[in-house]
């Protein structure tokens, strides 16, 4: 996968270089400390997820224009201004192995600075002269903040079903990603049929995407997460691995397991108690068979596409999404 | 003046009404705490000034259709969202006599409130088909956020200058006016000299109505303001009426004020020494000059129209931004 993974960022490198310039020089504030405040976070090695899909799609549907790049940057600025304000919203401490913006510079300003990212974004879409797209970045804005209220409504519930996991990460990660491909589609001017191939290519990446990171909560460590190791659980956000496991476990393998979520200082030793009874009821294969079949969808979806590197590498995106971190 | 009220509030209340519904219709929440947040702050007395004006500038440049109502709503719920996130910012207690939202829904579930209103309004600014409307919205959102930011970078600041308190006002509260005016002229495909010059109306209409504000905090009374009287300073905010009697004074009372603007703890008379020294030093009359003097620039930019019933309305709004509560 590495050798894999080398191969394909290559491809993408010049991409990936010309995003980052645009993200640099559009993020236009009046202020020196908006930018220093969005910068803190924009800056911080995202990888860029989300551009660069949108980038790819738009060559899969044979964009011909050279402002792909540019119209990109309003899906980081949505993603960026999201994070702030549910860091904020979550109390969070750390993000990308960094402390939470909020930290720094005060709830006041990370909040204002969520605001102009968002309205940058607009500002962005407003740049392609297709209304499609500002319909699909407002649409995106509203799921996601009902998406995080939903999440926080639904804190520390233990009868979180996995209907209403699929309900949140919806909201809250697959309709930008998916909005991310389609416009990709829009500024392209693709056929109605390869918008809607690209919209399930990007929700089904969007949903594996999330599982992947909820896995990581359990599997990972925190140097390769950026935050700490159980952080979702400590916020009170259950997950599909746990959810899964509390739905296939009785008697007191049950009981176990929600006394240490219900605790939300469990300790180390608790925590890996946890992760084991997890993996023994399919917690954690469950949920990965999920995303695996969402890469699936999603892979499928590009079938309809003639054979390019941008399809390549789309494909390749699809297994990494499962595979980055694990 | 009272009279003159009712008589032009009879002239707009089916606008009233119908922009009362549409704000109601098209709040379009999946979820019902995100309707209710938002009805703390919307449905709570608000005059509907941002929408009214956009109604009335597009009739007076011959607006035909029948969905202006539906239009003008984005400039209430971008007012809406801006006041959700303000008030958290600043730790305000009240707004229009109530407790403010923050402090019955708790901060996390205002920043998202804030949030959704933010996109609603941008994606009723997408149904008016025109990209011009999409840019108008999200470039004073950027100015407003960076406004609020300005505002809090300059709390406390003894040293604030008449043209730094200019340009908060500018994007904290006339860009949007001034935005709601051009809007109509741009859904009425009105001429470029007419949009310009609502342009010009809405500008000064909400610098005018921004001065009248911050003089209603050295001269109303809690019942009318509908939040503590002395609020502003309380938060530290330096207003014209202040900052041009702080200039004006020196010696003794020069101090005298500065000693209880920096106490924010100040005693009722100590406010109302401050108030004294205030109108001894000309800060509230220098301020209604002003206010008085972008009021008629604002009356002065709609002498192009032919007369109406709309420009009737809009020159009396013009008079009552400045009279209506003092």
């Amino acid at each position: 996968m590495i050798g894999l993974k080398e191969k394909y960022l290559a491809m993408v490198q010049e991409d990936l270089d010309g995003i980052e310039q645009e993200l640099e020089s559009n993020l236009n504030p009046y202020l020196d400390l908006v930018r220093e405040t969005a910068s803190h976070l924009l800056f911080s090695g995202g990888k860029r997820f989300r551009p660069l899909l949108m980038v790819l799609c738009a060559r899969l549907c044979g964009y011909q224009g050279n402002r792909d790049w540019l119209f990109s940057t309003a899906f980081e600025y949505i993603h960026a201004a999201t994070l702030l304000h549910d860091d904020l919203v979550d109390g969070a401490d750390l993000r990308r192995g960094k402390p939470v913006a909020h930290s720094i510079f005060g709830a006041p300003t990370t909040v204002l600075v969520g605001d102009f990212l968002l309205a940058r974004a607009l500002s962005i879409g407003a740049k392609t002269g297709r209304m499609q797209v500002i319909e699909a970045l407002s649409e995106v804005t509203e799921q996601m903040s009902q998406g995080e209220i939903l999440q926080l409504l639904r804190k520390g519930r233990l009868e979180m079903t996995e209907e209403e996991y699929l309900d949140v990460i919806l909201r809250k990660t697959a309709v930008l990603i998916q909005a991310a491909c389609r416009v990709g589609a829009i500024i392209a001017d693709g056929k109605a049929a390869e918008e809607s191939a690209l919209s399930s290519y990007g929700l089904n990446i969007g949903f594996a995407f999330q599982m992947a990171d909820d896995l990581l909560d359990y599997t990972s460590d925190t140097q390769i997460l950026g935050k700490g190791i159980g952080a979702d659980l400590k916020e009170g956000k259950l997950t599909l691995p746990l959810i899964h496991a509390l739905k296939m476990a009785d008697g007191k393998d049950r009981r176990d397991m929600k006394r240490i979520v219900q605790n939300r200082n469990f300790s180390e030793a608790e925590f890996r108690k946890l992760v084991e009874l997890m993996n023994r009821y399919g917690g954690l294969a469950y949920t990965r068979e999920k995303a695996a079949s969402h890469i699936e969808t999603a892979k499928n979806a590009l079938d309809r596409f003639a054979p390019s590197d941008a399809k390549d590498i789309l494909r390749f995106v699809a297994d990494y999404a499962m595979a980055r971190k694990m």
